[in-house]
């Protein structure tokens, strides 16, 4: 199982609608991956870094589980560029992607 | 639910003993906070980022899964620093603590 983690770093001036991502971008991912090896989907509001007082280092994360890369690649093609698109109706941080193997 | 996620950035000259890792840091975690309130964890390992050719911003992630952020520094209290002190045994990578509460 292969988790693809969107990271939505924080920081002054940065702006972010949970509402909207949950709700509305979120749907879209199901939607439009869900027949395509999308497993489940799950996301994070960032609450605390790890020292006392720390802020989230990430003010959101979106978490998509898949059997495999190529799996998440080939549902990417053909809706990779939308997903990104819709980006700046809910924040205007640009997001990093980290692909991982669960392997415990 | 919340989700303490420890991530270990890559880059040049870092190193990593996945193997050390998940048998034994994770297995410490397990022992220690298994009767605090630790509910599961997840261990990823970066396979890739987001764009094509991209390493993965993350060597590896710890995902820890717990009721509520009183319940982790609860149980950090005494175990909280004998952990970090592992830490070198198997990275030379400084990690960042992310604590999030999963809202869908």
């Amino acid at each position: 199982m292969i988790r693809v983690s969107v990271l939505y770093p924080g920081g002054e001036g940065k702006t972010f609608d949970h509402g909207y991502y949950v709700h509305k971008h979120m749907a879209l991912v199901k939607e439009w991956l869900g027949s395509l090896g999308l497993r489940r989907l799950e996301v994070d509001k960032g609450v605390a870094g790890g020292a006392p007082g720390a802020p989230a280092p990430y003010t959101a994360v979106g978490h998509l589980y898949l059997d495999s890369v190529a799996d998440f690649q080939s549902a990417m093609k053909p809706h990779g560029k939308e997903l990104f698109a819709d980006v700046p109706n809910f924040t205007n941080i640009q997001p990093q992607v980290q692909i991982s193997e669960i392997i415990a």
